[in-house]
């Protein structure tokens, strides 16, 4: 079988024209940053946008009643369970034109090139659009693709408020939508393609990554006394500093988690020093700490080690420590069979040594969808391993290349 | 010749009842903390209890334009530079009774325990009062002695203002003092007794410390960038964090200042992430350096070691680092004749293994006035090391001993 391909050409001019929604001029950014919260003016008038474009392509429209719009490309049996792809079109403030959106847009270039080509599918492809991905205007963020997976209640996620205090419900309203009640319909597959938001395809050369899972995660905030004391009456053997004894932790713990395994991540991104002043040597500290690992037994082992680690620094020192988990998400591993499949559409269409297989750090609708239907997820690289920043940047033959696995395995998932 | 003994006894009254003027309750303090701000109104209460005693001793006031106090007993020979002794009468925020205090009182019970025996001496005794030395009210601290010796311009100083916009000129017009145009009198010698301040004499089981100095030292800001990225989606090996770097370099710089001499002091008081967030691996990082060593020729050294240091833990992990001095004050060594004397004293009033010779970290008036007269300081334990601290304690009977030394020492200079 000879793999189909998608138009790159197309996929980036579609791109470019969703980003003028929103656009922000940057100096240093390729393509200008982009600006479009969640189920804001210019959030609906990009998911307009979209929806004229499926619609022209013969797809039909539903919404959820949180807001997540499904555009159906009918197969030869209506009746079976729908392959989705798809991902969001909300950004950050401070946001690129690439998270999230590359995913949605690829979906219609899929279904762009299978109408071209004249493909049938026996079962129906489903292009989704979730609703408050970020998390930047309403907490938690995945919150549409959570009440459809059942982490979130519907109620709870309408309640929401912006820093305005206004609702979800009521940014909803000014939609003028068409909701039907159902937040959760039957789904065969999911794929969801995005950039990388990290470093690993750019430096390896790779141009698609085969997404093994996300990786869980714990929070903690780590709290480490010894006794303040002047700068300069206490000779250095006397000293009893938090400090000195938490910078020996950072150390260590960065150290061990780098002789892990690939997907071992172990993050110290905050730390205060409660009192602080240039001449006194600190007697409190707290950090954050960010652990996260492949599987949830994985995560464990690390936080054991971790906090062992921790706790033999503190006492070779004197210093009393504290370790609190304030967060988690456990670990998703994604579906055997879609990632085979994505493996196999591969292979014909790539050159092997083309695509990795590599973990995702960071959250995506994925995550949650992954708990109710097998589900994996495809990566292009991104520039610097930037997102989440106004300079994100992928070369249009990349995401060419991106969004042609995910025609060839869509296509081979909606035939199965 | 005998050792003059004083009355420890009569010393702790005095410190009690003239700690009874802003006096603070604290759970955990032995005597209560104490809460007398430069010229407040408590402050200048203290200050008259104190005028009060000596004149009751025959002692004559003479204050001079910023406030510092001189109590004179007069000698034989009254042309005669006197031989001084003194400290403050203020205290911090949350200060407590023997800092300065104790220095101040002890030279008033070394003019009591005189007058008992009816000693006279050829030189002049003045017990000084130097005002401001906390920097707790006016900045900077040590403010009367810095005029005194003509580090600050009297001007400059009468112009500073507290945190309500209140001048020292106008906090000193307050007092009704009748000062005179004078800022700087002759000096025999000038003695300053205190608590260490630190925890050396406690822990060497040492009665009085013979301070041959106070160290200079330099504060420095620290810059480290290297680039932020997402906690999740970059593997260990491929990140630039700026916190890890910093991590090094406190642990070596502080590593390096333990392998050092007695009084090399090396401290990291202050550390920001600017954009600090839980699971971003930091990109930006800044913390304050400060250093002390005994000579300048020795922090020259320190500096340019840790400097070479930071610069290489940088250049190893691709960090870009800016170092940059804020602030400093040379070395103070003390006197040898100075020194000499309070040695000479000490071996008539102690026993040998009582004393120690140390060096002082944090700054006196002493360092001041060691510029422009033969200067050296005495040091009594303060328990736990603590002070600027409402736990802040020494000892009736240690106390005492360094008032006998103080005693003995003035005798011994006043009549060379």
């Amino acid at each position: 079988m000879t793999a189909l391909k998608s138009n790159g050409e197309r996929l980036w001019q579609s791109l470019m024209a969703i980003g003028e929604i929103g656009h922000v001029d940057v100096k240093g950014s390729k393509v200008g940053g982009c600006h479009r919260l969640a189920l804001s003016e210019k959030d609906l008038r990009g998911r307009q946008l979209f929806i004229d474009w499926c619609q022209t392509e013969g797809c039909t429209l539903r919404v959820d009643a949180i807001g997540n719009l499904f555009l159906r490309r009918p197969g030869r049996d209506n009746n079976l369970a729908p392959v989705v792809t798809g991902s969001h079109l909300d950004t950050q403030p401070t946001g690129g034109k690439f998270d999230g959106i590359y995913g949605v847009l690829s979906g219609l270039e899929a279904i762009r090139t299978l109408n071209e080509h004249k493909v049938e599918t026996e079962r129906p492809i489903e292009v989704a659009v979730w609703t408050n991905e970020e998390g930047a205007r309403f907490k938690p963020a995945m919150l549409g693709s959570g009440v459809f997976a059942g982490v979130f209640t519907l109620e709870e996620a309408l309640a929401q408020t912006d820093i305005d205090g206004i609702t979800v419900a009521e940014a909803l309203a000014l939609s003028n939508y068409t909701t039907d009640s159902q937040t959760r319909t039957p789904i065969h597959r999911y794929f969801e393609l995005h950039i990388e938001q990290g470093p690993v395809l750019e430096a390896n050369k790779i141009d698609v990554g085969i997404v093994s899972g996300v990786l869980g995660m714990r929070w903690y905030r780590v709290h480490v006394s010894g006794q303040s004391c002047h700068a300069g009456p206490s000779p250095m053997e006397m000293r009893n500093d938090a400090l000195v004894g938490s910078a020996k932790m950072i150390s260590e713990l960065t150290e061990m988690a780098a002789a892990g395994s690939a997907s071992t991540r172990c993050t110290i991104g905050e730390l205060d020093i409660p009192s602080a002043s240039v001449n006194v040597s600190p007697g409190e500290v707290v950090f954050s700490l960010d652990l996260r690992e492949a599987s949830d037994d994985a995560l464990e082992a690390l936080e054991q080690k971790a906090k062992a680690l921790i706790h033999a620094l503190a006492d070779a020192r004197n210093l009393r420590v504290s370790i609190e988990q304030f967060w988690g998400l456990p670990a998703s591993p994604f579906d055997a069979d879609a990632i085979g499949e994505i493996t196999a559409a591969a292979g014909e269409c790539l050159a092997a040594e083309k695509s990795m297989t590599l973990v995702s750090g960071a959250g995506h609708d994925a995550v949650y969808i992954n708990r109710i239907a097998p589900t994996a997820m495809i990566f292009v690289p991104s520039e610097n391993g930037l997102s989440h920043n106004e300079k994100e940047y992928t070369a249009p033959e990349q995401l060419a290349k991106g969004c042609d696995l995910l025609l060839n395995t869509l296509l081979k998932a909606a035939n199965s």
